[in-house]
């Protein structure tokens, strides 16, 4: 009988993007750029908290650029353009996450030598992109409270995969059943490193506190 | 020189998806049970929506069971199942989203003549969920306001696949920043047909013109 030979393509896939990504680890870490990948629901509020946060930084001396991974369009791109923050619009044609090869192919589209760090806004899914390194340094989810706070029992895989959770648009919170506490604990029995913050990009609230942990990670990080 | 076969897999799987959709839809029209596809990102208040909407169809003679697709966690199952409405948990083993093959296994759970209509809580994803047909009659998405009007630009394939858009968490509208229009007018770009309702399940706003169209499409739409 033949000798049947089968091939995990997922199995594949993730193990040659991973190869990847620990090499554009390398190539960012001669050049001195810290990458943060940033990833969350649709609608979570990542590009408002980049924007506040990279006006912030640069006011600490910290200089930006993003990628912005989207299905289509050049929404987000273009706000990050009109504050002045140095944008490359990636498109993936229809696949719902970022990949490591995508990631440099924007990042040859930067001379790297001009940016302390660059920042990846993933494609809003809270599935997909947890299972693709992108070659960043570090890697935050945004929950935002509209969503609710139950999340962290439907989507474990992402609280599991990274360093730090911004719980977003926190001016939702009174009035809404949102439980912080519930939250939490789910996420900590996930990733018990985990690192937590609550903020309000509208309010300025816990800004502050999410700013100083960019800012240590990008001096201390690579 | 030897010929070269290329498998187009995605193509091949949508295929074989699509044909057993319509073999669903046969089955299901034969039982006379109504199936609706229910999509969105996570914490667009699907669960929410469909607890009211199941609650008012009952009052009107409209027997409703559900489906619940999730990567994990029966948190929306044991919602349902505390409402007394019927529910089977999907768990897709980190797939994100659900196909014809899935549904055909919970419908396998139920009786269906018991039910004028099975409802599937699909997992929340803009993404992924718009390419596979479960075998549903009609196909709606949820888009809640906190989440921004600028979906339809970002995720146009879900916007041009479901038959009805229900914009939901209206009770959000005063002082944001949510534009209305802008996400009409795109939405009827991309899909000149669409139906489109604006609902808040906490309020009861919008809810009987939402419940009357399912209860039209459930009595007419096989």
């Amino acid at each position: 009988m033949a000798e049947i030979r089968t091939i995990d393509i997922k199995k594949a896939v993730l193990s040659e993007n991973t190869g990847l990504a620990d090499a554009l680890r390398g190539r960012l870490n001669e050049s001195g750029t810290f990458l943060l990948d940033v990833m969350s629901s649709p609608g979570a509020g990542k590009t408002t908290l980049l924007l506040e946060t990279i006006r912030r930084l640069r006011e600490a001396g910290i200089g930006t650029a993003v990628i912005e991974g989207d299905i289509e369009s050049t929404v987000d791109a273009e706000k990050m353009a009109a504050a002045g923050v140095k944008a490359v619009q990636l498109h993936t044609g229809g696949a719902c996450h970022l990949d490591a090869s995508m990631v440099e192919a924007a990042l040859n589209e930067l001379d790297l030598s001009a940016y302390d760090m660059v920042v990846v806004e993933n494609v809003g899914n809270l599935v997909c992109p947890a299972e693709f390194d992108t070659g960043a340094h570090r890697r935050v989810m945004l929950l935002s409270v509209p969503e609710g706070h139950d999340k962290a029992f439907k989507y474990p895989l992402m609280f599991t995969v990274v360093d730090c959770l911004v719980v977003t648009k926190t001016d939702y919170l009174p009035g809404s059943d949102f439980d912080l506490e519930t939250l939490r604990a789910e996420a900590r029995r996930l990733n018990p490193t985990l690192t937590v913050f609550e903020v309000s990009a509208r309010t300025g609230d816990g800004m502050d506190a999410w700013c100083a942990w960019v800012a240590a990670a990008v001096r201390g990080g690579e």
